[in-house]
């Protein structure tokens, strides 16, 4: 193989690499920044036109609604309480300048009782490629339930 | 450093980190496949003689007893319920052709009190590379109840 | 570009992954070590003068005394029980020869009753590149009660 061309293969397959681990660092900083109330920091995981959808409940569209999630009644309390959003290893699947990636996701909560889990949950992220790297344009979020909605979001992982 | 011994050392890492990335993904694949009902692509995680031995339970031999323990009574029963199948992140051991990979299964149950923890286990991934990819040979499960049993899973993680 | 730099250029990139990869790993050994308690390689994850902050609880100062967190009657009484000490995945920053890395934990524990959550922690590790490879160099860990210690731990992440 002539050296020009090696050269390209192992810089493409670097860069999948560098991908997957972008998109895997940035799903794994949403639980302690959601936990942390850091309203700004969670939204920008978001594009700009990015959505949040938490099925049969809300869908936030754009970064101010996400943020809105996090300083929004029902987390503050939460987080006052104690609480722990815990995302699982996703699969992440790459598709040139986007990404589809599978988890679960669990809510704990301190109650007086002792620490309850509060929701367990499936999530698809749609992410893209931006001008400053991997966002994510939607993710879904249904409890899982025994709903078909749920375990069609983690059809085809 | 010669040229083409430097790439071949460049492509030798790379490839590491790609068998790593492929057998990460491999099994944080199981949980979402599980919990969606998907028993074909369970089931194709494993190789055609690959074995899945859930301890003083069960043990799967071959594909389509894999499947088998997806479209079984005990696991529709608990999608229908709502379950999540949590795998914790692993640690893999790379050997050539061959890898291990430990970490935690976690079974979370809806129940009408709300969700219950049903089951908390070790598991021990033994894989291969196969003709078309990594492929799981044989996975051990077991309770975390105490015994020394699931706790040798974890020895030497 | 000259072909000396593009070789250079390639294998910083490759080795900023590995180094994600090593920590990751290390991480990730952590729980299943600790529930097969196997002190010495629980221990053997720290730098010799590492730290393990338990918040409010603890402070252990080096290998043998983070390898009595292990041996101590809490730790044995758990795994006695059955438990298993999660560790969610960590987002990971690197700076040249350190990192810091910030994830969940949850600790399950078999009760009469069935399985308990007793303990949702936020946990931040600084870790650096010693001679032998990562190593601890110290881990935070809280509880996620609501206060804000625990909180600080994520901020930034």
């Amino acid at each position: 193989m002539p050296q020009a061309m090696a050269e390209v293969t192992l810089a493409a397959r670097l860069q999948r690499l560098e991908d997957l681990e972008a998109i895997r660092t940035l799903i794994a900083r949403y639980g302690p920044l959601a936990d942390a109330g850091d309203a700004d920091a969670v939204s920008g995981l978001w594009a700009e036109d990015g959505r949040y959808a938490v099925g049969g409940m809300h869908e936030a569209v754009g970064r101010a609604a996400i943020a809105g999630f996090i300083t929004g009644s029902v987390h503050q309390a939460l987080m006052a309480a104690g609480c722990a959003h815990l995302l699982g290893p996703v699969a992440i699947t790459l598709e040139g300048d986007g990404a589809t990636a599978v988890g679960h996701s669990v809510l704990f909560e301190q109650r007086p009782e002792g620490v309850a889990v509060a929701r367990i949950a499936a999530n698809r992220w749609q992410l893209r490629r931006g001008n400053s790297g991997w966002e994510v344009v939607r993710r879904d979020n249904r409890l899982l339930d025994g709903s078909e909605a749920a375990r069609a979001l983690f059809t085809g992982a």
